[in-house]
């Protein structure tokens, strides 16, 4: 039987359209965290199960981990996502560094989950991070590498939208207001999640599961109504928990110098709820009901370095996967075409007396910075235009007996029609006529 | 007790200025792969254990592949190398595509082995390959951008050589001269890979545990000892083996004019023996005496198809890793520091108030492409300076009540001390001072 020719499921075989794209979308990526003074990081791609464990617990682990067992018996994974590791590394760093610091990297990483639309099993993630900035900059700061990312493409407040909420706030009303134990607020964490996705009557059901008490059921239900800085103030301040806010107020003031206040909405189902945040937690949304779905998400952690027996650091970060930016991008029509690859010239020889004047000159061209094919073999010029039309270089040289002799090459450049004979010897002129 | 800060055995962790070496490294690649018109591609991390099967047979993949079982119960791997993922791929689309296909990618790999220098169990391998391209010309292209590679960073002859072999040689001699059997040249492939390492005696020795007669083994000998082109030909031509050698002096005479024959060495040692190669096969080699080893491999291959049922296409290509290109570098003085980042200004404040304009300027400096660290928190001036020397930026910026009121900030370009008073509103002639 031949083998299957198909990539393993939930993966992607990347051919040079999909690679250019992929190319161009993480040179952005790294142009927008440069231009904001990131600088890149990468760690390997397996790490020792231990570390997942005491970060996320059991339950991410077994069911959505690439894990098994090496030679050496220790327990390792394929990375499912970069925060342990990049907590690892600043571990071993962060006391001789000057704070803040900021690290950014584009891994690809492995969840075991089933393939759907925007969920594949490997994917690249561009993570951001800041750690040791002052408390609130480093939230403007993330959200604004974050947007830059989506505006470079174009983007704007047309297309998404940034939610945010805070889970100093949401803690507050879990443990102060509403009084649950910790196994209650584990999941009612789940349930907000989830809560957008539900009728009225499904999200009741399974708020009556966990909350009994009606009046705490009120409170919960009125707390998912509100809808901006302003609601959620007032609804602290009626229920005399307004001293949790104070991160969130400083932070919302602090918005409107960052250019960031047009793309930001509160949102209170937004809490990402099984993770390791402490504070501000963000998701970008695409605002096409095509595409209602979150691109990126991150928030503000203080105790990441707890598990390595560290002082704490704190820390605010993002990813965003590469499979929703393109479909984000896709939807609003923000990505161009990379059908075609980019060179600039085709050297062609009519026979193979021909053929090392030929590698040479291509030789000479590439010595300039001038992308060059060399068509191999002995080129009919009918089948060179064929090739040119499907491959859009830019120009054409054929060069023959003639061109030999005379030490002089036509060339036509392509994207006019025009032509001009230029010296082999001035390979320079060649280029720049083709600029 | 605490978790471990170190990276899993054998693999790295890249702190910005390791990362910052590798991404001019990949940009590298990447720029000398698409001067000579090959296009970007990638594959999945895992494939199915199968493919290197077929390929490779039991023995590699028992002993170096990090292989599992999957919750489907498929057999998977982490990719130990990209041919076979390269091949799968062209298998699925070289029927549609004109010839010839030149790919690149820059995958990173696993191998389960001891680590030592210049292999690590986790590393990046360039890899370029070209399919379908006429007899011989392939060849010359392939060994044209492994070597454009290392004289990008500056190398010459004096840094490196390219060792040449043709396995249509080695095969001829050793069935139709040695008259070997399937398991005899087995053995010898894998004893000529080590022949240089080990002594005389010792080489005696392993050749007389498979070739007993004293005629066949003197043969060998006298084959081991060939040491150019044209002694290669003249052995061939005694033992009336010449015919095997067409190709190789159709290569041999195309080096001339393609600027490799100061390059190239023959050395009847290369052979990549138990690898799939059928043609030329070569390795590039550093020529100091403090690194003496293999900086890249590759050859020709006829039926890399086969294990789809497809039809044969001819392929040459090589693969290049980055632990062996660092340290081939940094053995010749040929590679720059990467300790600092590349940022072009930092802009602090001096009191709260001024912090929304630091934050303005810093957008709007961003925006015309220069990379800019903003300063946060309240900034002492001492401070400041003291963390511009450590970082390296070419300006600096300090933004107090004045310049808030005046509308004007000084800024030093660090490069030569110079100082100018520019305009928050033209931040355009801001980036003009530091270029």
């Amino acid at each position: 039987m031949a083998l299957s020719k198909l990539p393993y499921k939930g993966t992607r075989d990347f051919f040079p359209p999909q690679m250019r794209q992929r190319d161009f979308l993480f040179q952005k990526m790294r142009e927008i965290a440069e231009l904001h003074s990131y600088e890149p990081y990468d760690g390997p791609l397996l790490e020792e199960v231990d570390l997942y464990l005491a970060k996320s617990g059991e339950e991410l682990i077994n069911e959505q981990i690439y894990s098994f067992i090496d030679r050496g018996e220790r327990k390792v994974a394929i990375r499912p996502e970069m925060t342990p590791t990049v907590a690892r590394m600043v571990a071993q760093i962060h006391k001789e560094q000057s704070k803040p610091l900021r690290w950014y990297a584009i891994p690809n990483l492995m969840r075991y989950e089933k393939p759907q639309k925007g969920r594949l099993r490997e994917h690249w993630q561009f993570n951001c991070d800041i750690f040791g900035a002052p408390e609130g900059l480093g939230e403007i700061e993330i959200l604004q590498v974050a947007s830059g990312l989506l505006k470079s493409f174009g983007a704007t407040e047309e297309h998404f939208e940034i939610l945010i909420n805070d889970r100093r706030i949401v803690d507050a009303i879990f443990n102060n207001l509403l009084k649950l134990s910790a196994e209650q607020s584990h999941k009612l964490y789940k349930i907000i999640d989830k809560s957008k996705k539900v009728s009225p009557e499904a999200l009741d059901k399974m708020i009556s599961e966990i909350i009994s008490n009606d009046l705490t059921k009120n409170h919960f239900k009125e707390y998912l109504k509100l809808d901006s800085v302003a609601s959620v103030i007032s609804f602290l301040e009626r229920h005399a928990l307004k001293d949790s806010a104070a991160g969130f107020i400083a932070f919302s003031d602090r918005l409107q110098s960052s250019g960031l206040s047009k793309f930001v909405i509160y949102d209170p189902t937004i809490v990402r709820g099984l993770d390791y945040y402490t504070g501000i937690v963000f998701e970008i949304f695409d605002k096409s009901p095509d595409n209602r779905r979150a691109i990126c998400g991150g928030g503000a952690y203080a105790n990441l370095l707890q598990i390595f027996n560290e002082d704490p650091l704190p820390g605010v970060g993002f990813g965003l996967g590469d499979v929703t930016l393109a479909d984000f991008l896709k939807t609003h029509g923000l990505l161009k075409e990379f059908e075609k690859p980019d060179i600039g010239v085709l050297v062609a020889y009519l026979d193979a007396s021909s053929e090392a004047v030929a590698m040479e000159l291509s030789r000479k061209l590439r010595s300039l910075g001038l992308n060059t094919e060399l068509y191999l073999g002995e080129a009919k010029p009918k089948k060179i235009f064929s090739h040119t039309d499907k491959r859009g270089h830019k120009g054409v040289i054929m060069i023959g007996s003639n061109e030999v002799q005379t030490g002089e090459v036509e060339i036509k450049r392509l994207t006019d029609q025009e032509k001009a004979r230029l010296k082999i010897e001035s390979p320079e002129l060649i280029k720049k006529f083709l600029e």
